[in-house]
């Protein structure tokens, strides 16, 4: 598996990845009846620089970093994460997020935080706790699950020193 | 004092009263040297609905209210505050705070988060616990202050039942 910078061209396979995700609704917040443009607009934003997991020439995943806050909170970033749902379970999470880890230290941030991890998305919990991620926020029943109700919500972060 | 949404001629006001607290760069995360321009595309965006509190005739504070996240978390909300410098300590951001809950219940939402407080604003901390709000996240050194370094910021929460 190769991590490298998205291009234009990832574009329709980014979208296949993301659209049964957004649609479920199950893991973040964005609206589940997102447009692909609006989709493409905030995975690729000019805030970000975002990433390709390819396998075999085939994108399984993708992420992206950017500044968590400005000014005085810029030395802080934030990512986001997504699989291809039938890639799931075999580390490209893992390894994506190892790669930013890289990347955002290689920029000069020096620390990475996620403001919004899904508490019954159990998976990621434990995932990002094992890469080195505490739990530093619990936002009570801030999240609708479409089928779990108002569930909590995470915010976690890590140090990159 | 009232308090009532802004149009396109308070922008000037509203710049006087920004200006200095992004110059000083003490409470907000934002670039010190942002444009007015920015800043007014940041504090009147789309995204938001921006109030300003006035007291004859002259505006005196300004606050935004938005929705903190999209999809399963727009149900709460996020709010920022401003009040002039000479007017400082006569209670416009608890009554701006009172009138941005009472919008938020109006227009559906549950909750209201504010993302960022710099653990140094501690006239900020202790006004947003006296009206309700928790602190439910520490971020660690999250904040580069420009004289007391690296401080904590809070994630502060209330639920608006």
């Amino acid at each position: 598996m190769i991590v490298r910078p998205a291009s234009a061209e990832d574009r329709p396979a980014i979208w296949a990845i993301m659209e049964p995700v957004i649609r479920a609704g199950e893991t973040y917040a964005l609206d589940r009846d997102m447009t692909e443009g609006d989709a493409m607009a905030y995975w690729l934003g000019s805030d970000k620089e975002t990433f390709v997991a390819a396998e075999d020439g085939q994108v399984v995943g993708s992420y992206y970093l950017r500044p968590n806050q400005r000014g005085g909170g810029r030395h802080v970033c934030n990512c986001g994460y997504m699989t291809a749902a039938a890639h799931a379970g075999r580390g490209i999470a893992r390894t994506m997020c190892a790669h930013s880890m890289e990347m955002a230290r290689l920029w000069g941030f020096r620390a990475m935080q996620f403001n919004f991890v899904v508490a019954t998305n159990v998976r990621a919990v434990g995932l990002w706790s094992a890469l080195g991620f505490e739990i530093v926020g619990r936002l009570p029943h801030a999240f609708e699950h479409p089928s779990a109700g108002f569930v909590d919500a995470f915010v976690m972060f890590r140090d990159l020193a």
